[in-house]
This record gives structure tokens, C-alpha cells and sequence, in this order.
């Protein structure tokens, strides 16, 4: 078990490799905006005749902020640009204050802080983007989500307004570029990534956070519970562009002495205030898990599985009264309009086994969620709703239709769901089975699951294998949905692959590094990349290769024209069919 | 690139190592049949009083043959034990003969032709699983399938005699342990191996045989089209417990010294009877690619994908004919009835792109297939029907409602489909994605995809990783269809790891050893695997453990009647709303 390093972060751990023939470009819009893209050039197309014909470069979605553009000067010391800064301050209807947390130095911890500290913001009212959204205003934010994924700025102010869509974007969280979860936006995921009493340290989860955006990561959640919390959030928040969420009651625990009953609705507060003064994005409050539906879970198989359900379950059931996140959600709205903390529901009773999918316990708790939803949205604060979970498949559509009914529309962000209980060591494919399928029926954000789900803690490797998992989980979905220009960077890949153009498949894979390690182990040789064949079945069975010679003949008969072609081949179809196929068999050469 | 080993196999290549905590155990049936079966044995549980209570062991369905068996003979020079030759024998109606092929040594081949030669069978008439089905007879084979799936032995005969299930078992192939296809059985999964004229050698090839059989393989198709296809294919059948398949008019091409439009039916003839003799259990063939609908593929992203099916339009458009496969279809049926073996009519012209999914080029093709099956069931041949290919999630449906309809429920048997183009690394989860969707929904067998595809042949890790992949989609599949007795693995894995049995989570799981060495790698300490909480999160906030606590504490306070505690909860939570919550909010502590 590694012991956790104590020297602070060290530039060399940010992930700041280019994308093999990519580049960073900006798309500008108003008041300064700059929206990041992934540009990925390609190579010219062969035609039959040998004459070359240029392909379009393809623009992608990037969620990799600028550690992957070479222009960009990192110093994980220093932290991002605060790209935000500007719109925040314009907006107004803040106060600015010095941190009213001060953290008291853990062992050895002193020597870890984030360097300097500035003073934070807090809103005098709502400052939430569904406050403006609902005063008809287009924030920047609201236009940058609109350029990021190609969609009218209106139609983005309209679905916050609404709650269908959340643009997570605390207001001390400047570094942040913005992004939106929303059932008619494209599916994002989420990876987890935090330290605990058993292991990790600062610079692994820094590493972490860079190396998971770099694959796809929309947000990013901090599940730490080990050492040094404060200071592991405040060095993930600096240095990172996306949305960063928490579970606050993990370190509030910690406060209380790892004590479920001795947790206090100021504890909490308390917390709650320090990690919204540091800029946390979002937060899951399991504020659904009643003292009356805990019995609920008594026959289950796998009981309760979430961690803070399971906390607050411990805490009603030693005391005997209901949750205080239930009955203080008031106040916790207060707290979450004030920094625009968009809150993510917990589900403390999803299943944990395909047994226990779909019960009494989960869906009454989803119900109680969607209370909280209205409550919440009163205030205008930004709500999206925790889904399961371990579900089979057949019970998947449930889920969805469901949380849309009792949660009123608010974005759905499931983990999961897991597809069956027996694949421990490859649950990111049981999830991003039941990934694919729950994000094409609505839900607005997967969060990914590793192979290590269930059994340790992920390592690097296993950060990145979870988020292409549910990558590809939340693409497919985005093609079954018809969201436009979804399919561009399929078929640039098909056609790629189809004319062997080998470089261009690899740069427009999810993930060149693998693609052009792989091809290259069966063919390492430079030249076979140029190669009109491939390692799989050699020159004589390639079926691409094939095809282009049945197209070049086509043309050279000038039977290309398929209509006059098809017409013809009916008529001997026919022929055929009459004449019991004798006319054919005697031309065949040979018998 | 490797160079073709020339030696023969040695033992040492077959994976022979049995499955950890678990024993070959044979279930009886008359006429002295044994199904293998895998037996897992599990650890008491500890109840709350510190109690033991034992746990039944889990059998589970298994496809890795003798090899796992610690009492059998493994001599791959000699091959399998002759399991059906009895069987075969008493059902008569077969003359005995010497093969009628004799393969010409090749460069070096003769040094590894598989020992000893022997006497080929060859039916007077029909000797199909589906002549005897109709003719009301379960056959031993049938008798097998039924007790391998807990099946009634007339149920399975009844859907062999409907076409609606097929037994793929060439009489020439005695080794086999009898499986079945179909959509009222357990979902199959087939995996892919043979070498090609870039790589790969006999030994690699029984090495990958056994190796994909062990982690779940139903089927191995042989898909070879380098030097010494035939006796590669004999090594792999004398040695095979499972159905073997293969693409005939790959070894017919070799043969028309690699150009398509040399083919002829003779030659095609004789490679189908040479295989035939040699034991194979099923023959995909493409004899639906006819010569009116390979200009529906012209405009295609992806052309025609298909080997088997681009050949075929080569021949076709070559010489302006319609396909031999189909105007000498009756003929195919002939070879087919004499020797029982199933035809696995081929989807020449799958899209081999999101932008080709479902297209008139396929389903033009599915049409012809269809008749097809019917005109196959005259003559008492068995069927299945080849599926996609590349489709998006929302178009998998419609594939699976017409194939239902064209081919008059022969089973379907899928490769993927894969639900997105862009991930060449990680097609064996977008594949495992589509094919969990298409099983749910009936199709009878999921043809793996490798990380490989698209990019090189598959090594032995590859064939793992696939195997694995589509096991869970299968395992899916079977769940979401209620399967009787599919849940139990669940279930079983699902209480062990709530019990903290970590040796019975491993052992339950798809991959033993993989998931223990996920675990050890963040707690490598044995005592670790007898602890009550894991690396995840650490002994205070381990979920599983504070859910065993709230049971304890239920018990404890006479609370675990769920009835009263919900009836007293209702109480509270109707006197909280009342009071505004004030009762509670008094009684918190540190306030």
C-alpha cells in the first residue's frame, strides 16, 4: 500500500501531452468568450483514379481545459486562469469576504496548502444560473454552453429556467468552463476520483483529475475521506476546468469523529459553508433517506450500499429522529443559492444488487426527492437527481420514466446502473451497459464506474479505462437521441477506416494512444499504415480492399449508376428464377 | 510479427488449471450421459449472534470441458474422449469410410499433421438433430442440452423440430459436449480464433481454443486463412468439447490461388465435404450476397465488410452470375443433412457502419436468407441466421423484430452489434453494449468482438477479454429475459460480498483471478480478505458494514418487525410535518 506522499504538487503530474494531430481552437462568441474545441486534421482521400481530394478537419467536444493546449502555461501552483472572474463580478449582488473556515493544520498538513488564499464571494440572494435564467437573461456561461455544444443561447436559458438542464458553476469556482447537464444536451460522465484512510495522496488525485478530463470527463467528483481533505479539494479546485462535486457529509463525518450519531446539523453546516466558500460545484445531499423507509431495506440482499445513505440511515435509527437534511433543507438551500451550489439528490437506498432493483425502499425515496426538487427550485436553486445502481436491464425504463414523473424533469445522473452483480474486475462494462442504455431513455449524466468498483481503490489506469467506458456509453446514447452532429465523428472514422487512412482512425479515436499501440503489435512495420490491407486477414481476404476493387470495377463498366445496374439484375433475377438456374450453371467454368 | 511455429502441440499450451474453490461435477442422465457442470463451494456465514451458517454451493453451467476436470487424461496428440461415438452408432443410418480429401503436404505441413488417421462418417440420409426432433426422438444430445439448462428433454426435441433451436454436433465430431441456440435457451457466446497469413501458429491456436472455452466460450469458430488450414482445423477439432465453426470459402479461396472470380463450385464443393469429414459443426455461408443487391452497397460509408460477402460479390460482378452459394443451395443442403451440420447463413452485407445500420443492401439480404431457412428445413438441415455488425442502440430492435418475422424464427446469431465507430481499443465494449441490447430482445448467440477489432488479430489476452465482455452480455441478456435459475450467480455473489466473503466473491465471479488481484492490489494483507470493510473506503465509512450495524441495532431495539416500526414511523413523520419539525430540531444535541 503506497504511503501518502507529503511534498506539494509538482507540474510534472499534469497531463499535458497534445492530442496526436490536434490542435486547441477557440470558437468566440460575445463579451470576450472563448469556447475551447479539440481540431483534428485528416489526411487527404485517395480516389479510384489516384487523384487526392482534401477531408475537412473534425471538431470535438474537449473537456481537457489547458493542459492540452501547448500555448497554455500551467503551474499547478498557481492554478488556471479565472476565466469567470469577470462575469461573476458584472453579474454583482455579492459580498466579498475572507474565508470564515480556517483550517486547523492536520499532521503534517501545513506544509501541503494551496499557496495563497483570497478572499471569497457569497451572494447576497440567489445568485444561481436558474435565477437569471428565469429573469430572461443569457448569461456568459449560458452562451458558452450554447457554443460548446452548437445550440441556440435561448434554447440553453430556457431549459435552466425550466429544470431540465443545471449549469453547475459555483461562484468561487472561477476557474470553471461551464457546461450543462440536461437530458437535451449531450450526455456527460462523471468520474470520481479522492483519497481515503487506506490510501492516495494530493499529488495522485491531482494527477487523477487531469488524466480523467483528459479522457472525457465532464465533472469530476472529490470522494476524499482520508487526510488532509480541505487542502487535497482546495488543490483539485485551483486546477480544474471543470465542475468539481462533493459529498459533504464525508468530511463532516470526519469532524464528528467518524461518529454516525454524533454528527450535528452544524457540523454539517459548518462544512457545508467551508466547501462552498473553496467553490465546490455540487454537492449530493442524501436528504431522501426518511427514518420511515429504512425498515424498507431490512430483506434486502445487499441492504443499504450507499455510503452517505448509509450514514444518515445509522444517524436517524441511533437517535430515533428523521434526517436533519430533510428537515433543515431550507436552510441548506439558503446556503446553496448564495454560491450557486447546484445540488445532485442523493439516492442513500439504491439498489446495491440486481435483487433489490426497482424496491419499495428506492422509489420512496425517489419520491421524496422530488419533493425536495420543488423545494429547491422555489429558491431557484439547480437540482439533478442520483439514479441507481445495480438494475438489470429489463427494469432499466422504469428508472428513467419514473424520476422524469416524480422529480418534475430535473436532469437524472445515474450511476450506472450496473447490468448484473457477477463481474467484479470489469464492472465499468456491466455499467457502461446499463450506461448506454438508461442515457439514450434521458438521463443527463453518467457516473462512470472502474474496473476496480467493488474491490479497491482506482489507480491511474483504472480512472481512464472508466471514463472511455462511459464515453462510449454516453456517444451511443448520443446517436440512439439523434443529437445533432453526433454522428460526424463516426462516420469520419468509418470512412477513415474504410480508405485506410490508419492515422487518421487512431487521431479520431477515443483514444489514439491504444488504437496505434494495437494495430501496431500485429504490424509494427511504419509502412503498414500505408498499407491498403490490414494485419487482420492479409491482402487476399481484406473485405475493405475487396470492396474498392468491386467500386473500381463497377466504374470501369461503367455500371456504377445503380439504378440502371439493379433494373438490369432484376430482369435476370427473373431470368433466373424461370429458368430453374440452368442458364447460369452452364456458364460456369470449371465443372 | 511472429514467425509460425512448426512443432506439434504440446500439452503444456492447453489452460488446464481448475477454476479456484470450485469441482467438476457430472449430473447423470439415462443411456450413461454426464454433464459437466461447474460446482462452486461457499463459506458459512457469520450471523449477528456470531452463529455459522453454511451455504449451499452454486453450480453453474460449464464450457471449458475435461480441461478443468483434475481426473482427466489431457493428451491433445490423442484428443478429446469420443463422448458420442456411441450414441452416433446406435442411431445408424451412416456409412463408414476413409475421408475422401487428402490434404497435399504444404511447406512443412506434413511434420504437423495431427497423429493417426481415421474413418469418416457420412449419412445415407438425413442424420440431422432436427430428423430426429420431427420424427418425435430425443436423441442423447437432446437429452444433454436438457439437463445442462434444467430443461424438459421434449421441450428441447420441440424446439429443434421447429427450427426455432438448433444443436450444432457433426457426427464426425464424437468429442463434443452437446450445446444448443436458440431463444428459449441461455444466450451462447462464440469466440473467434485462426491464424492468417500475418501470424499465428497451430499451438497459438489450441492455446486460444481452450483459452476462450475456459472463461465461457460456447462455441469456436476457426477462422483460418494462413498456411496449413487443414491441419490446424484437426488439431482443433480432435480437441474441442465445444461446436467449432467455420467460413468454408476461405480455405475454397486459398485454393483458387486467392482470386475470387477463379472460384468455382467445385472447388467449393469438395472444401465443404473435406471440412465435413473433418467434423466441423457449423458452416457460414454467404448465400444470401445476390448479384442485384451488391449495387444497394455503393454508396455505403463502409462498403461491404463481410469477407465472405465481399468475395462473393467479386465472383459475382466478375463474371456477371448470380452466386453459386445460391443457385447450388439444394446441393449445400444435401452435404449439410448427411453429416448434421448447421448452417449459419451468412450476413454478407452487415453495415459495417452506424451510417450503413439497417439499411435496403441488409435487409434485402435478410429477405433472401429467409427463404432460405425454408427451403434449408426441407431438407431437415439445421439454421441460424448471421446478424450486425455496426448499428446505433435505437436501430437494434428492428433487426431483431425482422429476423423474427423474414426467417421464420431461426435463431439469430450477432456479431456486436457495436453501438459506435469511434473506439477502435475498446470495440469489445461497444460490441458488448449492442449485444447485451439485441440478447435481451431474442437473439440466440453473440459472436465476441476483441479490443483488437479493427486493428490486429487477437492474442490470448484479447480472447479473455472478449470472452469476458459478451459472457456479461449474455449473463444480461439472460437476466432481463428471466431466464429460470440466472439470477442465483447474483444473488449468491451479491450475499457474499454484503457478508464480506471475499474468497466467495472472487470465486463467484466471471474472472476469479482478476478480481483478486484487483482487491490485493490495494490490500495485498490476507488478513484483509477476512476483514469487515475494504479499500475503498476504509473501516469508517464502509457502507456494507453500517448497514450490518443498522441491522444489529434493529434487532437489538426489538425494531425489525418492519410492519410496526413503519406503522410508528408514519406517526412521527405525520406528527413532524404538523409540528413543522419542531419536535425534532429541540431534541438535537450540540445546538
Amino acid at each position: 500500500m503506497d504511503q501518502p506522499r507529503k511534498e506539494t504538487p509538482d507540474n510534472r503530474i499534469a497531463n499535458t501531452e497534445p492530442f496526436p494531430g490536434s490542435r486547441k481552437v477557440y470558437i468566440s462568441g460575445s463579451r470576450g468568450i472563448r469556447v475551447p474545441m479539440r481540431e483534428i486534421r485528416l489526411h487527404a482521400t485517395e480516389d479510384v483514379k489516384g487523384g487526392m481530394q482534401d477531408n475537412a478537419p473534425v471538431r470535438v467536444y474537449d473537456t481537457s481545459g489547458p493542459y492540452t493546449d501547448p500555448a497554455a502555461n500551467i503551474d499547478l501552483k498557481t492554478g488556471l486562469p479565472l476565466l469567470r472572474e469577470s462575469w461573476i463580478r458584472e453579474r454583482g449582488g455579492c459580498d466579498t469576504r475572507e474565508p470564515g473556515y480556517r483550517p486547523v493544520p492536520e499532521n503534517g498538513a501545513s506544509g501541503i496548502a494551496f499557496p495563497g488564499r483570497r478572499k471569497v464571494l457569497c451572494g447576497r440572494g440567489s445568485v444561481t444560473q436558474m435565477h437569471y435564467a428565469k429573469k430572461g437573461i443569457v448569461t456568459p456561461e449560458m452562451e458558452f454552453v450554447a457554443l460548446r455544444e452548437n445550440l441556440p443561447p435561448d434554447f440553453v436559458r430556457d431549459e435552466v429556467a425550466c429544470g431540465r438542464a443545471i449549469i453547475p458553476a459555483n461562484i468561487n469556482h472561477p476557474e470553471l468552463e461551464p457546461m450543462a447537464v440536461g437530458r437535451n444536451f449531450l450526455v456527460k460522465i462523471n468520474a470520481n476520483i479522492g483519497n481515503s484512510v487506506v490510501r492516495s495522496s494530493i499529488e495522485e488525485e491531482i494527477e487523477k483529475m487531469t488524466w480523467a478530463i483528459r479522457w472525457g470527463a465532464d465533472t469530476v467528483m472529490d470522494l476524499s475521506t482520508g487526510q488532509n481533505i480541505h487542502e487535497t479539494r482546495e488543490w483539485i479546485l485551483r486546477n480544474s476546468p471543470v465542475p468539481i462535486g462533493t459529498v459533504p457529509i464525508y468530511q463532516a463525518l470526519e469532524k464528528a469523529g467518524g461518529r454516525a450519531e454524533d454528527l450535528t446539523w452544524k457540523i454539517y453546516r459548518d462544512t457545508l459553508i467551508e466547501q462552498a466558500e473553496q467553490g465546490v460545484d455540487y454537492f449530493t445531499i442524501h436528504a431522501g433517506v426518511l427514518l420511515r423507509y429504512i425498515p424498507y431495506t431490512a430483506k434486502r440482499v445487499a441492504g443499504i450500499v450507499s455510503r452517505g445513505g448509509s450514514i444518515m440511515a445509522k444517524w436517524c435509527l441511533a437517535r430515533h429522529e428523521e434526517s436533519f437534511l430533510y428537515t433543515r433543507f431550507g436552510e441548506i438551500c439558503e446556503i446553496m443559492k448564495a454560491y450557486d451550489i447546484a445540488f445532485s439528490l442523493g439516492d442513500g437506498l439504491r439498489p446495491g444488487a440486481q435483487a433489490d432493483a426497482n424496491d419499495k425502499a428506492q422509489f420512496a425515496e425517489l419520491e421524496t426527492l422530488g419533493e425536495l426538487t420543488l423545494k429547491a427550485w422555489d429558491q431557484e436553486c439547480q437540482v439533478m437527481i442520483e439514479g441507481p445502481g445495480h438494475v438489470p436491464l429489463h427494469l432499466i425504463r422504469e428508472n428513467m420514466e419514473r424520476e422524469i414523473q416524480v422529480c418534475h424533469g430535473a436532469p437524472f445522473y445515474t450511476l450506472g446502473p450496473l447490468v448484473t452483480d457477477a463481474a467484479p474486475g470489469y464492472d465499468h462494462i456491466t455499467s457502461a451497459i446499463g450506461s448506454a442504455m438508461i442515457g439514450w431513455l434521458g438521463t443527463a449524466m453518467l457516473c462512470y464506474v472502474t474496473p476496480k468498483e467493488h474491490l479497491g481503490l482506482p489507480d491511474k489506469k483504472d480512472v481512464k479505462d472508466g471514463v472511455i467506458a462511459h464515453k462510449i456509453a454516453a456517444h451511443a446514447a448520443d446517436l440512439a437521441k439523434g443529437h445533432p452532429g453526433a454522428g460526424i465523428i463516426d462516420d469520419a472514422i468509418s470512412r477513415a477506416r474504410f480508405e485506410f487512412r490508419w492515422e487518421d482512425q487512431f487521431r479520431l479515436s477515443f483514444d489514439p494512444d491504444t488504437a496505434r499501440l494495437f494495430h501496431d503489435e500485429t504490424m509494427p512495420q511504419e509502412g503498414s499504415r500505408a498499407s491498403h490491407f490490414c494485419s487482420m486477414c492479409g491482402p487476399q481476404f481484406c473485405s475493405m480492399k475487396i470492396t474498392r476493387d468491386v467500386r473500381e470495377y463497377a466504374e470501369s463498366r461503367g455500371i456504377s449508376e445503380e439504378a440502371a445496374l439493379e433494373e438490369k439484375m432484376k430482369e435476370k433475377g427473373r431470368e433466373f428464377i424461370e429458368k430453374g438456374g440452368e442458364i447460369y450453371v452452364k456458364k460456369i467454368r470449371g465443372l
